[in-house]
């Protein structure tokens, strides 16, 4: 090993995380809170002590996968193809189906909880109006806190950085499993109803996402529900394939928008993409395009509860009239700066307020539920109370819309305002959270909400949304910054009245766009989520300039929500890029810890104890002298294919090539990778004492060409390598002959800024 | 060299073509034009022996790399991310700025000549308005075919394909240079104008590339117009960047689609794709829909003569009230299925017709003009005889648009008939494309067009579609596929009227999707376009299912139009695939030629004879015992490297390391990779003939850590590699040790289907 780690202050932190060479199995949590905060007193939201695994895309190149690959005929890759297509379709149903059951309990759920309340209004009893509103808030809020903090605590948050961390190749504990769906189902439909400042679009991708996964693990053979062809589909390609789908088809669910969620599964959610890929996620938003337009067309006949019409767009500003001059530009790019800068004083609140509530999550399920009893009775303190300190409005004459309005939705909400009149705060906070977005972005009325109380709904909006993500519900954050973004639009759209001729519907719209801009900082795929929402073309030059405008003025401070959300988790996320600093480094100079390697025919013992020592996940194997003239590379080994091979006992009592007894005995099958958490475990081996001095060929099971850099390649090129190519293990070999043939494996954390600056911390000021 | 061609029939073809393992700089057409057809006539459009080159997109990690990299600071840096965004910002400008002249042209220029013919029309003077009419059309299609043919005979045709193979790495000759924008630019508006059935759409995004790489030249020492960071802009690299982003403005600009832009860009242009990037096309098509719209609007006053208004939207169908029920649905499906159908059998005619054509034009200039007049005689006697066998129709009574219609453009044509009735396919012939389209989604008209009218100019169009690409002018694709599957799809919902209730011009929309999706094989930026064409979000669902089902069936017959022609001019596109025969062969088993190596300090007349007895761009360098123990891969060196360092004459009589001699000499910008044919040449070399015994030591310019495979890394994996990394050279190195550090280089031409198959013939079968 050369490593030269000349004046590194190796410290207990460091050495612990790089000691881990080739180990991927850490805990995310404990590694990320001590290295962000010496006083380690900041969980990590979600993800308490969680596993962390890589993922294999590799193509693992053995013998048993070649045998495998030849024994395949044309109409088992027909089947392959076909069934790819088939998981596509269920997937989009299902999601679909999921969507629209999501969207009819929502709006059945909490129109008869504003219908009670208002009904009470309407008798004027305000102290049980107040009651039932807070009341039927906080058994909501409670039964979804419970759902999250016994059932599966990873369900809670908006699960896209998640998503995002799984098609980047790392696989957080029970992050798709089943039970986290359930509860991200039911818990989201809780908390919505239950009136909290949060969106349904981040657990629909999430949902997504899970119901891809479970659909991908290929069968189970607990119950016998195996087909042979379904092993195609047990390795972790195809899964992430399924799964950048599902998230597809999660978006375009929540946002009835599947143009819009192709281009989001590429532009947020997908590290690696591929043309192929684009076709099939189409495909699978179109599926859900069609089950939510049969659906609208059954619930329009009105046998959905109270469930209304309407039709795949949601928030309709089409009918105001676009055009713009240099005063409206100007106005709007003002709202697209400060919407920026906002934005990602949003993003660095929503960082702050999540270390803090870590701290509160972290002991136990009890605080959780108290933590969003809590903030339910905020909320509900908020929305009943601020109202009040807005003046009944005369009922405009021209309008179409019936006022003062006692319906569950729409505008004009009549609170407690005599007779027509309405109190607008009312018609923003005594609404769903898509009611009050129509209602911000109604073109047409633009006298309808005064300035202050467009001024109150911000302020209290904005501050909802921040101190509400974090606790443990599923919560999304695009209805929280539209919601703020549109009355900030809306709001700007007012004070610029006198030098701007468009409508404050539309500013309202812009404004939602600069705060999506600030936040999330994706560009191609908002606007056209937001084109597909609002259906106005009309609108595309300026809401891509708002975006650009907010992307740029956010950038400047912070990264992402989702990148931070990512990084808090302590998930091991590889950027696109490398970093600066990595081209003044070469690869061999961030390879650490001892290299455990294996012969080509190995000792029974030698191989247990590494795996019961070590959390390596891939082992070299060398060829030696008795085989070979030199010492040469013959390729790596997986822990899980060791564990395969030792559970089928070929040993022999000599060093001696097994030949084809491996393939006879083993099939590919076997070798398929399992769910998530299902593998052979170390403890299932049922090794004797006398097996331990018998030998085993590990050359069937060994990739005999994994991807290699030269130990010179500077880290910069090595970066770029590893990600492009989705790798687990790198192995990085010798520049010169005569020394051993591998000097080190890097794998996904030592790409990692923390352990590249913590191995050189005179480096990171060069940049 | 352990190459193993056993049983392969190494005719002298494969020979030829094998024969230069690093040799990139082949002549694409009589490789191809052999390979395809044994009788050998057949020459490629376009492409008559075009050297092809492949491009750098490697980072070339030499020690002067390095040396600029560590010279580099933050103000540096800063000046290369301004200039980055400057550039889009000058492309989405320029190419803004040239689609807008280009339509402002084209309507005047085909508006004064419809306005003379119907002047004659209507004075009965039927004769002479068919020489006015043919006449016109004649002279500017010979004026076109004049500039293609005699000053920049690469403009002809569409020019995507020559944009998509460049952003895949291959450079055919002056595909981007200014002669060819010049003409592209003339060339298109002439022969718009001149009432072929061609589009300007293919044109724009070659002139929306021509822009960015002139723009990314980084300055011409010539005319001293070079500033020292323009530097950073001469590698292939940040090219690609750039030329990408044209592509897209240029989408942008011809469709007036900017988020359909990036979408082309992204699904159909670019081989490689970042996070990054997707952001800075965004910006560019942002500042084309800008420029568009302010222009837009300056017409909109009447000061771009004939040339009419209407906004960014160009058909618009959104007046059509979109419900559809079941059997709307299977009508659609039919529709889209003989779509499919119909599409990839236009993309078989257009291979036939351009391998027939290839042959006229291979005669020389004048045979190509003589063509070009041939097809426009054709094309003006039908679009003015056709109409004739059109029966006058009475005026209807409701129709808002004037009828019958003597205006330069719009519906309702009078032609030979007697007042208030109107001639059906004049409405269509006797009009620009543009116009037509429009006429064919006209929506709440469903009897304006009779059947047999709607099927004589399906008919016309469709084969004057498929003879007019090919000759020798600017052509595109999309318009004459829009024209002619839009007539379709209105037949076809002439046809449906008694089971569908959809409107005719939203069938004609569907029946112009299937046809796209049929040839052209786009999902995405397809349907995103269409929306931006036509205004109607609500058709999303079906215009995807129709998307889905036409490129299904058209990928059944055959590959993409664009795709078939680009292997058609013999470019070798790397395909992001690797074929499944791939799987059955390993890195070494294709290698082939001799292997030429340098010494790490090599004589300067090995170097020279290398240089002009190889065509190779790329050469191993081994460094060897006076220097180090055992021979070892010290790195790769390009061919314009060496020639730098020749011209700099850096020799010594020794063969001694030259230390920083070479860095003090010769700066990293001298190393800059020129333009397109700009480089240093071998003739530019002054090298006496005492020179030829001396040293010269290669280090400084060796790319130290080239990407090398292992020998027996299967075909494909190193396939995926080389396309994924966008490489031009892979070093091939041995597995065992002891035997010389390299066993091969691996180029683009290795990997082409051709080459493998020529080697293993009898591997295809297998698959």
């Amino acid at each position: 090993m050369d490593q030269e780690n000349n004046g590194v202050n190796e410290d207990a932190d460091i050495e612990s995380y790089t000691g881990k060479e080739t180990d991927e199995r850490v805990y995310a949590q404990p590694l990320l809170s001590r290295r962000r905060n010496t006083t380690s007193q900041i969980a990590i939201v979600g993800a308490n002590a969680c596993p962390v695994e890589s993922l294999d895309y590799e193509i693992i190149e053995n013998e048993l996968f070649k045998q495998d690959w030849r024994s395949r005929n044309t109409v088992q890759i027909f089947q392959y193809v076909l069934l790819k297509w088939a998981f596509a379709l269920i997937i989009g149903l299902v999601t679909g189906l999921v969507g629209i059951f999501n969207n009819i309990a929502v709006e059945n759920i909490s129109g008869f909880k504003l219908l009670m309340t208002t009904e009470l209004m309407l008798q004027h009893q305000y102290y049980k109006a107040f009651v039932a509103l807070a009341g039927s808030n906080l058994a909501l809020a409670a039964a979804a806190a419970a759902l999250c903090a016994y059932i599966a605590p990873s369900a809670a948050g908006s699960g896209i950085p998640e998503v995002k961390a799984y098609l980047n190749g790392v696989d957080a504990h029970s992050i798709l499993a089943p039970s986290t769906l359930f509860v991200k189902i039911f818990g989201s439909i809780l908390c919505v109803s239950a009136g909290f400042v949060v969106g349904k679009e981040g657990p629909m991708v999430h949902t997504g996402a899970c119901v891809a996964s479970i659909i991908g693990q290929g069968g189970s053979r607990r119950y016998h529900l195996t087909w042979k062809w379904l092993r195609y589909f047990k390795n972790d390609r195809d899964r992430r394939d399924l799964i950048t789908c599902g998230a597809a088809a999660g978006v375009a669910s929540a946002f009835r928008a599947p143009v819009g969620g192709v281009l989001f599964a590429l532009e947020e959610a997908a590290s690696w993409w591929r043309s192929a890929l684009l076709w099939r996620t189409f495909f699978t938003t179109a599926v859900v395009a069609i089950v939510l337009r049969a659906f609208m067309q059954l619930c329009s006949t009105g046998t959905c509860g109270l469930f209304g019409e309407g039709g795949l767009i949601m928030f309709d500003v089409s009918a105001a009239k676009v055009t713009y001059s240099v005063p409206d530009i100007l106005a709007v790019i003002l709202l697209g700066v400060i919407g920026g800068i906002l934005g990602s004083l949003y993003n660095y609140l929503v960082d702050k307020v999540l270390r803090t509530y870590s701290m509160i999550n972290e002991k136990g399920p009890a605080t959780k539920i108290l933590l969003v009893v809590t903030i339910s009775l905020l909320t509900s303190i908020c929305s009943y109370g601020l109202p009040w300190l807005a003046t009944c409005i005369p009922c405009p004459a021209d309008v179409s819309s019936r006022c003062p309005n006692t319906d569950v939705s729409g505008n004009y909400k009549s609170f407690q305002c005599p007779p027509n009149h309405y109190n607008d705060l009312a018609s923003l906070f005594l609404n769903t959270n898509d009611d009050a977005i129509r209602n911000l972005l109604s073109t047409s009325t633009s006298k309808e909400f005064h300035i202050s109380s467009l001024f109150i709904f911000f302020s209290a909006i904005y501050c909802l949304g921040i101190i509400t993500y974090g606790i443990a519900i599923p919560s999304g954050l695009f209805i929280p910054v539209i919601l703020a973004g549109s009355c900030y639009g809306r709001l700007v759209g007012r004070l610029f009245e006198p030098i701007t001729k468009l409508d404050v519907g539309l500013f309202g719209l812009l404004g939602a766009a600069s705060f999506l801009g600030g936040t999330m900082r994706m560009t191609v795929s908002l606007c056209i989520i937001l084109l597909e929402l609002t259906n106005d073309l009309l609108m595309l030059p300026l809401v891509m300039l708002v975006l650009l405008i907010s992307k740029t003025m956010g950038d400047m401070f912070n990264h992402g929500v989702y990148d931070q959300i990512v990084k808090l988790k302590g998930l091991p996320y590889l950027e696109a890029h490398a970093e600066p600093y990595m081209k003044h480094l070469v690869a061999r100079d961030i390879v650490s810890g001892p290299l455990i390697t294996f012969s080509g025919v190995e000792k029974v013992g030698n191989i247990l104890h590494a795996l019961k020592m070590t959390g390596h996940n891939g082992f070299p194997v060398i060829d030696e002298p008795p085989f070979v003239d030199a010492p040469e590379l013959c390729g790596l080994v997986l822990r899980s294919h060791l564990l395969v091979l030792l559970k089928g006992r070929i040993f022999s009592t000599d060093q001696v090539l097994a030949g084809d007894d491996v393939v006879r005995t083993i099939s590919a099958f076997d070798f398929a990778k399992a769910g998530s958490g299902k593998g052979i475990k170390l403890e299932d081996l049922d090794i004797k004492d006398e097996d331990m001095e018998m030998y085993v060929d590990l050359h069937p099971i060994t990739n005999a060409s994994p991807y290699t850099v030269v130990e010179t390649m500077s880290l910069a090129k090595a970066a770029v390598l590893f990600r492009q190519l989705a790798l687990r293990h790198m192995c990085v070999v010798p520049k010169s002959q005569g020394r051993p043939p591998i000097v080190g494996i890097l794998t996904r954390h030592d790409f990692m800024p923390e352990h590249i600056l913590g191995l050189y911390p005179h480096i990171s000021r060069q940049k």
